[in-house]
């Protein structure tokens, strides 16, 4: 028997990350490792759903980076698919969890140490929940499995709608239009991509309409039509949009249910509150990572709720490498996210203005335009930084890119800028690459710092 | 008659950034400007100059970012085309300058402040100064107007020998093979693109050589064959090369004869000695930008010599504003640049391995294969990134990049990490924009970050 056990109470990436993390620097004589997780897979890259979807990803398979065979066999962690954790018992250190194979059979696991990586669940206003088939979600394998197989019905969906603008909708809308249906994306929200200011928002819609895309921004839904059972037309305050497939990419919530009930503090994100190392505040052995917990953002101090695959993967693997014995720490959020959708691209940074203002920050904003390419090389395409600064410091707080090609992930350089607190005055001095196959000789990053410095004095 | 009168030597990126600068700060009765340039253009951009023989931009005029009647009309500057400068009298604060177009005519044109920017002169080994044609330059509009002159010409050259592989080399080299002539590039290191280290530029030299390019490096070119008045072969080393039109890539060096000759202070590098504003150090009311002067490489502390259009408008730019009464400082380089060639893509910044070696440090350097986008994601190809980092300190010291798409912009990242003195266990914690379309989960600069984490303990 192992000198220690560590239960992993879900499969996907951080569960998995600390599971390994830790196997890497413990062997199975010291600590054996148990995995728990509902679905039938473990590692999967979620974030790859809409392109399964919309078919550039042949097979779900490949969204799979590591399976529960290589866990089991190279990694010895026993990994128990189908098994969904009902619950932690603090007190006597065991974990409860239901075979959903097996007829509910209920297992119950000791641990010393526990990795709480839940998850996040699909956020599902009560309109959407219907006994209706055509009405999907998008977190799971399983979830794009059941959609694909819907669209590959007979009768053959011709018409979606997908509510929700954020990352997951615009994805899944582009995902949609691959699949040949004509697809009205809806959002409650003045504009699509609401992470961004509602300015760069708006030049997000614009592009998506010169797509080909019905978007619908500041429109309600306020429910869902049925017939024989199939859902027929998505209701909203603005009208009625006839659908026979509807796809809900309407943002997640940490899945903290089990975690609440078993004393595990809570944050005023509704994330779980974990310190430096992962580990869940006062609550010893205990670690939690990545979609369930909240994270400092560096710019604003505060905390805040980032359900994404890259830092749930630092996450859980600082939780492993601490349990394994070693030191790690995670060092917050700048609120980095890039997509594309149909070619465009939306990167942004940091914090948009509604935040800026929100953690109390004074800031400038300035937005440029310039290209992707010297203007004279083929392919220059348009692009439009916008910067948001601090008062009298010149900090950089935020920034946004729009742009059609090699624009997005460009946000990693103010990313960074970010990160060391750098003004923008510094930043016009700052030795990007240039190649007129790459940028103007002026980038685009350094104009608009130059901007934001003009716009500070 | 103007307060004071400010002489440009120079009107390409540097002296007329420096003009337009001064210009938009003091109005012409407060500042009378005056600009020599002995060529036919002003602020071109001779980076430009491979696309444009290469076809890829059709007319030379769109390589001209600003041309002379809007200098004339727009900042009421003074531009003196066809005027080459033959003298500076520092103690009658007078520049002496021949009209080319004009016999020769002699001007004299006191300053009060003097800006000298006379760029950078090819290097012309001995055995290429020959009276054969068909053998080019590419550091002005005129040679590329002269080389597509040649190409044109009858009989047809089919056969292009390249000599000098680092940035303008490789692009020639692929200029060529897009007019449809068979390439050979010759260089004498033992990789081409030294600019990187050995390793890389292997990498760099593989994928030329499956890009149908001859490349031979490590060989030395000892003479030339001419024929009936043409050039007919380059002799290297390795043997005879025939060759219809010889173009030479070998780099170029500070164009300081004037100012040696007046008596401005040169540095190590061979560049003329500036400040922080620009000011020629210890020479009042002089000042100094672009390819003629030495930058501080913000990681070995050292003067360097960076001949590159960005720094050059930084540093007009710079001076420009100083002169205008502003206040501005150009901050030093960390050695970035980038290059496409054939859709191979090389980036690179901070210091290579014999650069760090050279400035004292002692460092791991570690390199990693990664994709450019998540591995299941179409278009998906491989990136190969290097780090090196200082000993103990894990202090980034310089990147470099060799991939397909979407890779050598990644550089940036790393160059604002380096100006910032980042070290690889903080860049690890980076917040980096991720989705399928841009990069794998763990972004290929995150895992050379973690490797070198590990390579420095």
């Amino acid at each position: 028997m192992a000198a220690e056990r560590l239960v992993v109470i879900g499969g996907d990436a951080a569960g998995m990350s600390a599971a390994s993390q830790a196997r890497r620097r413990r062997d199975a004589t010291d600590l054996e490792i148990v995995a728990f997780e509902r679905g039938h897979f473990t590692s999967y890259a979620a974030c790859g759903i809409p392109y399964w979807v919309g078919g550039l990803v042949e097979d779900e398979q490949q969204l799979v980076s590591r399976d529960p065979e290589t866990f089991r066999n190279k990694f010895q962690v026993d990994v128990r698919l189908r098994h969904e954790v009902t619950g932690i018992d603090l007190d006597r250190r065991e974990v409860v969890a239901r075979d959903l194979e097996n007829g509910g059979t209920e297992v119950r696991e000791h641990f010393d140490q526990l990795v709480y990586a839940a998850g996040a669940v699909p956020i599902t206003p009560d309109w959407a929940r219907t006994d209706a088939d055509g009405v999907f979600g998008v977190q799971t394998l399983d979830d794009g499995a059941a959609l694909l197989a819907w669209l590959d019905s007979d009768p053959r969906p011709e018409r979606a709608v997908v509510v929700g603008g954020g990352y997951i909708g615009v994805e899944m809308a582009e995902a949609m239009i691959q699949r040949g249906l004509s697809v009205s994306l809806v959002e409650r929200s003045p504009e699509p991509m609401s992470t961004v200011d509602p300015d760069m928002g708006a030049l997000v819609r614009k592009a998506l309409c010169g797509l080909g895309l019905d978007v619908r921004s500041g429109v309600s839904v306020t429910g869902l039509e049925t017939r024989d059972g199939r859902v027929s037309a998505v209701v909203t305050e603005d009208g009625t949009l006839p659908a026979d497939v509807v796809v809900l990419g309407l943002g997640v919530r940490p899945n903290t249910a089990l975690a609440a009930e078993a004393g595990l503090p809570i944050g005023p994100t509704g994330g779980i509150r974990v310190d430096l190392r992962m580990r869940v505040v006062d609550v010893p052995g205990v670690w939690a990572a990545g979609d369930c917990v909240e994270s400092v953002h560096r710019v604003s101090g505060q905390p805040v709720y980032v359900p994404l695959g890259t830092h749930a993967n630092k996450q859980g693997r600082v939780a492993g490498i601490n349990i394994g014995g070693g030191y790690a720490t995670f060092a917050g959020v700048v609120g980095t996210a890039v997509t594309r959708v149909c070619e465009l691209e939306v990167g942004r940074t940091g914090l948009r203005e509604a935040e800026a203002t929100a953690a109390g920050f004074e800031f400038v904003s300035v937005t440029v335009e310039s290209t992707n390419r010297a203007g004279y090389y083929p392919g220059a395409r348009p692009m439009t930084v916008k910067l948001i600064a601090e008062r009298r410091s010149g900090r950089l707080l935020g920034a946004q890119i729009v742009g059609w090609s090699e624009a997005a992930k460009r946000i990693d350089v103010l990313a960074v800028a970010i990160w060391n607190r750098m003004t923008v005055d510094e930043m016009s001095g700052l030795d990007l690459g240039y190649a007129p196959p790459y940028a103007p000789v002026w980038d685009p990053v350094l104009v608009a710092a130059r901007k934001a410095v003009d716009a500070i004095r």
